[in-house]
Order: structure tokens, then C-alpha cells, then sequence
């Protein structure tokens, strides 16, 4: 096959070839923040929001975003995970609700892009839920906490 | 139909009624900020990233995860977007890579959460393209800057 | 463009035309039920399934299907539901869960598709929640309560 | 990794981790019933729906379905399926339609939930090809007929 | 909303503003050939494929995934489809298989790309159904054969 | 479990199954053209279309289509695809843009689907982006080129 080229040899997108690479026990961990405004986060923990429970609601588009990832992010390998975990909780020193994914695999690519989707997806749902009280909230913060496995290795973050 | 309950009462999540809504000019502008080392910029703005060309990949994978904004997000309402534009380029002052979208519709719901979902998944795309220079980088500062037609009238971040 | 001929003069499969039908509201309400074994409502009830809440997994995916049902049912045009409640709770008299869909729409088809879809896959996701402890379960009873809008008019349920 | 808490010790719902499970043949064949009036099962069965021909957009429906189940049904695990085969049949003497699905994969998890779902979306298409016709039909009896493979190994339905 | 300043003044891809357009009657015709062996071909009309009846499945696929067209293509607006008819059939005299699909909408958008996606995906499904008899076929002659509505009038191809 | 039947004895459609088969090193190329007038190919290569840059958005779209194969084609088998390379390009000779896409995997199906479909999809989004130009463009001579691995072995397309 060596006379057949590889397509790009260009700066052109493309999804990188991960045909070598072992199967391992991949994980990753990711977290994030929207911050809001008192009122919103109080309505959100007393349960006041006009269109329902919010943090269930975020758990659940977590997990079903975090699976599609290699839908939404163009050069993303899909991926069977093994596991997924999203909590999504109130901060009140922050005033603001908290998101943290953890993904697993047995593949050959690491779950980073499907942890930070998780917690990209949930925190937008929130953000959908109590955007009728507050239009200026933020999502800040939203980054890897700790990845194990693969080539790579094990990195954690920093402070 | 008086004597059909609505079956939710309680706080259990629920697509909000938008029957009696006006089909309005609708607009959104949201706007979010990708922090990286100054490594990662330099290699993204060069073009020498092993997965190719980021920022014309995110704008793509922005415009089309806005238009799916309804199947990640439970309780938002299908919406027919018009008009939607996804910019995305560094901003070297903030060793960052800034997304910008504008999402229109005519539709009788607003289309925060399409802008806002525009700049999640251009910026998670970036970050999948600059992963393997930095593991640390952030998402940050996501939020609506204006946002007019519907009841609620122009809204407009300040500062 | 009377010589252009329809393609399915034969029994082939299509999707209607519409075109000619009002935008009324138009709404559709779903119920159906799980039934299982006591040991596995009782779990249910308590909260000890080994995967979570299941009531609150439920609802969530049933709005979510219900939106999608035009991905799933071949012939079901997309429609933009205005409106979409999905109710899933235990009905110990039955040993069994109930769930009940209410969508509307202002669109030019009825939406019974999209209240039973909602129907099917909350009740499809309250059984994978419990099948670690009741393999026998069934999904039945499926079916339309009332329906009202368009041409065919009100239709309610009989006993 | 044992200081890496996992996130959800709380009933909140998630994908539980299935990294240990073997990779086995498993296997799972589910049956449910679209009970119609006589008058919607002739319609059928004599190819005079509106629509076109049920039968066989019902099985592709089924089949096409069955693959998204990890979609639809949000604690699901993405699996590869290596066989389906989805079967809709007139039954005369029920006065029904009756859909089995049999579902294979070699992973680590089953896929019972991969059988009723292409039973469920094969039912309701047939459904919307019949409701103009009756519109007081029921999907009923929907459940698991045998699986085998994994920890927990062979079942088979009792009578 | 004068000074606000539409985002894509470059020539990065963005979705065209349709807001000031019509909803009229829109009409779309596409058509094209899978060409094929003989031997292909025959076990195709004589029903001897592997896999199944592949021009049941191909009308459906056509259908389905002209629905989500813009899912596929970046730049196409989401279109409620008011009607799609997809043809599928052989051509003993061109020994292929040719696909015809005519979709219509009432909205904003022209719907000549949902027709040619149904075209696409509906002879890709007969592709793969004949492929293990022939791997030489051909997709060819896809294209538009009439368009009416909107702005630019009535085209029929020439010839 | 020789006493359960396969449910398709007829020819009704199915996925085929595949357990039997080896994970091996499959890889599948494919090409295809669009074919326009000299108007159209200048607009493009000069970077005058009103959409943008086409190139660079079907590459994208190429590329996350053919992830989503098996959701298109209804009997195509899941797949983790582990390269994938589409690239797309003025061929000015013939008047007409074309795309060649590599597709490759480690497991139990080959993956010629998936580049004929990242070719269709890439093609159909040129398509998208000039027929403001040019109504009477043609995707043309879409087939495979290569195919290796699996139990059929190398395959080359002559001429």
C-alpha cells in the first residue's frame, strides 16, 4: 500500500491516524462554571425555575452530549465509553453551579473532548433553564482536571 | 379543551408553551474566549497544528451545531434559524483564540442558547485541534452580548 | 407544472403532501404504561436503582425524543412542537409506571407521532434503569388519549 | 488513581462503568403487538394505505432505530452491532401487527435495550402509516423474549 | 441594530440571511444512476441480494436523510419539508438503478438540496446492498432536473 | 441456541451479521466530481462564492458525514473509523471540483461506505455553495478507487 498517498499532505483538516495506538483504560475529568446572578441561583436551588429542575436535567444532557461529541466536534474519532458521570451542583460561594464530567474508556483515544462536552452541554441547559431571570450569567472556567492513559501519560492540573 | 389537565404541575422539567408567542425578528450575539499558552497560539496562527486548519474547521462545526442546538439542549423549542454567522480568530492581546456568533430567526423563541451553542462547540472544536501542545487551557467568559426581538425586548451586556 | 408527474403513482412509500393544510394548533395527548414486578417498582419508588433516578431520566428523554421523532418515524414530516409535557409516575394499583405525553404545535400536520414517541422512549428508559432487576417487564398499552385540530377534528379516547 | 473520587455517590443518574465487563456474544430478541381494528389491519394488509407500504419501512425504521438506541435512551452505552434483523408481521388472529427484533454484538454490554427499541420505532410506523384509518390502536406486549451472554447469562421468557 | 455589526465581512462560510425571503411554494426535482454490472443488476431485480430488498430500503433512506440535509450540509437552512416523494427503480437499458426524488416546502428556502441528498443517500443504500456482487459501480448524473418558486423563478434542466 | 430462529428467512432487509468476521486493517478509498460551468469553478477557486470558502467547508462536512454513515445507509454495521482523510480540489481540466476520501478501521466491516459517503456529502456541500451560479451542475463518477483488508481481500479499480 505504499504507493497509495495519503490524501493530505496539506495543513488541510483531518482526522489524525489512530490505527497504532493501544487500547487502553483512558480517562479523563473535566469541570466548569456558570456564574449568575443571587436571584437566579436561588431560584435554581429552591426550585423555582419556570421550566423545571434544572441540575437533573443538565445530568442528563450531559450524558447524552458527551456521547455524540464525535458528531459535533469535526475531528473527534467516535468512541464507545465505558463510563460517564456528570454532577451538576449549586456553588454558593462562587453564585454560581458547578459541573464536573468524568469519562472512561477501553479505546484507542482519550476522552478529554467527550468530558469537556459533557460539561459544555450541561451547563448550557442550566444556563437555558434560568436564563428568563438573568441574561448576563457566564460560562468560565471550563477545563481538564485530570486525564490518565494513553502515549501521553497521566496529567492533572495545576493549582 | 378545559378539562384536559396539563400534566405538569409540579417542577418536573417541561418544554415551555410557546403557542401564543409572536413570530418576531429574533437576533442573538453571544461571545467566548479559548485561553492557551502562547505555544499553542503561535502553532495555531502558524498553521502548524497536526490536525489542520482550526479556525475554519471550528466556524464550520459552530454553524452546525447551532442549527442541532434543540436535540443537545432538553428543553429548548426546534427553531428555524435564518441567518447565523460564526466567527472565530485569535486575539493574541488575551493569548486567546475569541468566537463570536450571530444566530437570527422569525420564530416565536429566542435564539440565545443557537448563539451561545455556536460558540460552546466552535471552541471545544479549537480546543480538540490544540490539545496535543496544552493540556491546560480554558474556556472562559461564554456568554450572551445582545440580544432583541420578543417580549422581552433588547437586551445589550454592559461593560 | 401539471406535466410533472408525482413520482409515487404506485404503493411506494412517501411523505404526504401537506402543503395544502391550515397552520392550526393542534394537540396530541399520549399515555402508556411499564409494567414490572414489585420488587423492581418498589426499587424504583425508594431510589435504590444501581443507575439513578429513573422518573426524572424518563421525562427528560421523552421531550427529547419527541422532538426527534421525525428522525425515527420514516414518514413523519418535521414539525416544530411549541409545546411538549411529559409525565412519568408509578401507579402501584397497576404494579406498573405510567407515562403520559401532551406536544402541541401551530404547525400543518397533528402531533400524535411525536406524544406517542415521547410516550415510547420514556417508558424505554425507565425499563433500562430497572432490567437489572426485572427481565420481564412489558411496555404496553400504548395509545392515543385525545387529539384535537386540523380537519379530522377532536378525537377522544373511549373508556 | 484512588484519590480520583468518583463523582456520583449520590442517586444522581449515570452511565454505570462497565470497563471490566467482558466482550462476549450477546444476544437479545424482543416482540410487541400494534393491536388495530379489522378495518386497518385489512388496509395493510392489502396495500391500501395511504402512505404506501408499512411493512417494509417498518422493519428499515426498526432497524435504523435500533442503532441509535444509545441516542435515545440517555444511560445507554454506545454499542457496535454486529447483526439485526427486525421481522413485521400481520397477525390475523390478534387482529395485530407483530414486530420481533433479534440484536448481536461481542461487547461488554447487552443489548436488550438495542431489540425493543427497533420494536418500539418499527411499531410506530406502522402506527402512523394506519392512523388515518384508527386512531384508537395500541402498542402492547412489548417486551424481552430470550437473551443470553454476559455475567448474567441466558433468560428466556416464561409461557 | 445598525451598529451591530454583522460578523462575516470576510469570506469565511457563514449561513446566508433568509429572513427577508418569501414563503412561497417551492418545488425540487433531482435526479441520478447508480450504473452497475449485469450481474449486479439482476440479482437486484430478482430479489437475490444478501442483504434484502434494496429498492424498499433506498426509498427509505432517500426519505429519511433528506429530512436532515441540514445536518449534512454546513451551510443549508433547517426546512420543514411539506412533501417528498422518492423513487427508486432499474433502468435495464443503461444497466443502473435510477433515483428520482421530488421534495417540496412552504418556506423560506429552496429545497433543491434536500432533493439531491435523497437521491445521494438513496442510491449509496442500493450501493451498499449490491456491493458484494460488484465494487466497480458508479454514482452518476446527480443533479438537478426542475426547480420552481421563490425568487429565481421556474429552471427545468435542458436536454 | 440453535432452537432460536433467525427471524429473516426471506428477503426482507437486514443487517448481516458480522461476528464471525476478524478485526483487521481495512481501508477503502473513493472518488467522485462535480461537474460545473467555467463560471462557477472561477467563483470557487477565486473565493467569490457568497457562502464562503467552499473547500474548506466540505471537507468538514465530508469528514463528519462519514462518521455518520451507519445512520444514513440502513443496513450499514456501526463502525469506529480510526483514519479518515477527504480532500477536495479544483480539477480545472475537467471543469469540475473532485474529492477523494480515505477511510480506514480496525474492525469486523470494511469501510467503503464511509468514503463514498465523506465523497457524497463533500460534494453535495460544493454543491450548496454554488449553485447560485450554476443550477445545471452534476455529481458524477462517485465510485470506488481501492479497498483492502477483510476476507475479500485487495481490490483496485482497473483504469
Amino acid at each position: 500500500m505504499a504507493d497509495l498517498p495519503h490524501l493530505t499532505a496539506t495543513g488541510a483538516a483531518h482526522m489524525v491516524d489512530v490505527g497504532e495506538k493501544e487500547k487502553t483504560h483512558r480517562v479523563a475529568i473535566a469541570e466548569g462554571y456558570l456564574e449568575m446572578s443571587p436571584a437566579a441561583l436561588t431560584a435554581l436551588v429552591e426550585g423555582n425555575l419556570k421550566k423545571g429542575d434544572a441540575l437533573a436535567a443538565a445530568r442528563i444532557a450531559g450524558i447524552m452530549a458527551a456521547k455524540r461529541t464525535w458528531e459535533l466536534v469535526p475531528l473527534c474519532h467516535p468512541v464507545a465509553l465505558t463510563h460517564l458521570e456528570v454532577e451538576v451542583e449549586p456553588v454558593p460561594d462562587r453564585v454560581a453551579v458547578r459541573c464536573r464530567a468524568r469519562a472512561e474508556t477501553r479505546e484507542r483515544t482519550g476522552v478529554e473532548m467527550e468530558a469537556l462536552t459533557a460539561v459544555q452541554v450541561a451547563l448550557l441547559t442550566v444556563y437555558d433553564m434560568c436564563k428568563a431571570i438573568d441574561k448576563g450569567m457566564r460560562i468560565t472556567d471550563v477545563g481538564l482536571v485530570h486525564k490518565s492513559g494513553g502515549r501521553s501519560g497521566t496529567w492533572q492540573r495545576q493549582g
